[in-house]
């Protein structure tokens, strides 16, 4: 180890300190455990039969690849991983976490597979976790309490993992064969941008209409001068309209609109910062919306991204 | 204080154990630092004359509050806070981080005040920091390299601490009595998130059209059927009809679009996941289009983030 450490020096043209040399020292008996993706290896030592210690660089991407490599195949073969820690995420939206926990009270208190509640960027997690000797005993012991959770949450609960609401609703739709198109307002582009965070997502979205002017939602999506005079922009009858207009435009089988204050100024006592209108125009050409008080507490993005994640949910649930 | 707990446990019907007792004890001679927000409180203790220890619970936001309120007022009373530490951050992109360091590498040796280098999510960030007794002093230290760093950088120096390449477009369009429209692919609508992440762009931007389909290119912005088919959807040629549709279709003063392939899937030998084009039309109806190869590293969510903000950046270039 000093002999490759002095000849990294040698190269570089530089002097090794004794410093340097101390670094390339190992405990007597000990093994290099080596780092693949880095210059600093760590150390495996058993300076007593029931004592090893493994040291590892401080870089999280090495250390991590180091573990996976070489300390866990390592640390099974001394018979140290007779166990597994294996969890399942169930992810909600559109109910709060304690309103779920309430819910499925019975379930957080038990103990094996235990169950935690987590908040999730505006929705929510449960996470239930297993120690178990094979993934197939863990998913046996998980299974059985994700059902009920499933069972208890109904339409709230959209999926486990890895999943989002963007990756499920595209999972339905390429299910269903339909497309989908967007017409935003103060979002600007951002349902859009959440859609289209799946990959392949080309296969059910076509695009859609950013109308953040009056104009636009006119010229572009057809809403009536009328109604934008009425009802004013933010208002249930635009987004429908809104809704309506970028599913024909598009020729898409559902058309998904937001328009709203996000903030910080715009709003009034009848219409506050914090309220969005979602449209919702289907295969059948019903359009109906929902109507939404985020607040101010969050601030402008937290109300545009509470806006998009939730157009995405409703699309969502007419989807199962 | 231990009858201040005492009362808390009687309250709730628990009896105090001995441990619960030590929890209450404080040095001899200690004073509380009183926690406004949480329940445990911090310790300001002298030992000896040129001794100070304070303690603070570890829940940041406690912490915080206390320091602020409470540790600083004290410290500046005892003659600890006799001069400030002052920082302005200059924001930088398209350089990488260590060719601008090249380029202001005697201003990262020197000592007041000190100019330290960062990434910034694609761009790059230079702090300039220094102490001194007022903030007018620190401003006065600060100000001439700030001068100087801006000198070096040129055009790829955007602005200073909150500033964002969004606030810094928005501000440059406010001042032009400008508006801007967008046309954007595989960003999906995230060119028109990230301006409206200002607050009050209703002023400049007017909205946009998410054209993700080749349709939709056709039938909302005008893009030639032949273009699509003799140059692809991912081309130069493609980003300057964008660019110009969504400019004349939503009468701006600027369009500006954006295609290109985010990946994983659908690159070639020829056009590559991370090629991406950004067209832009002016004023004067003169159309140009930018560039730029990504790469894989980043994955698509990089992909598609660097293109926004280039986008914005090849505006504010056009701006300045």
């Amino acid at each position: 180890m000093i002999a490759d450490i002095r000849q990294k020096f040698e190269k570089r043209g530089r002097t090794m300190t004794p410093s340097n040399r101390k670094q390339a020292l190992l405990p007597e008996g000990a093994a290099i455990l080596p780092n693949p993706t880095g210059s600093a290896p760590g150390v495996i030592w058993q300076p007593r039969p029931d004592l090893t210690l493994m040291t590892f660089p401080g870089v999280p991407r090495e250390m991590q690849v180091m573990w996976r490599e070489t300390a866990v195949p390592y640390l099974q073969t001394q018979g140290w991983a007779e166990s597994i820690i294996y969890s399942r995420t169930l992810k909600f939206w559109g109910i709060g976490e304690s309103t779920l926990a309430e819910k499925v009270a019975p379930l957080l208190a038990q103990e094996n597979p235990t169950v935690a509640p987590y908040a999730n960027n505006g929705g929510v997690k449960l996470r239930i976790s297993t120690r178990a000797a094979t993934p197939e005993a863990a998913i046996a012991c998980i299974d059985p309490v994700a059902e009920q959770i499933q069972a208890i949450a109904g339409a709230d609960y959209y999926g486990d993992d890895d999943d989002t609401l963007a990756t499920v609703v595209g999972r339905l739709l390429l299910a269903h064969h339909q497309t989908v198109g967007v017409a935003e307002s103060c979002t600007g582009g951002g349902l859009g941008q959440l859609l289209t965070t799946a990959a392949g997502s080309s296969a059910y979205f076509l695009g859609g209409v950013v109308s953040y002017s009056n104009e636009v939602k006119q010229n572009l999506l057809g809403v009536e001068a009328d109604t934008l005079e009425e009802k004013g922009a933010v208002s249930a009858e635009v987004a429908e309209e809104m809704a309506m207009g970028v599913k024909q435009r598009l020729a898409t089988d559902w058309g998904i609109s937001i328009t709203g204050i996000a903030g910080p100024d715009g709003g009034s006592d009848t219409k506050p910062v914090g309220l969005v209108y979602i449209g919702l125009a289907d295969p059948n050409d019903a359009v109906t919306h929902h109507r939404y008080l985020f607040g101010t507490l969050g601030g402008r993005d937290w109300v545009r991204h509470l806006s998009s994640a939730s157009a995405l949910d409703q699309l969502r649930r007419r989807l199962i």
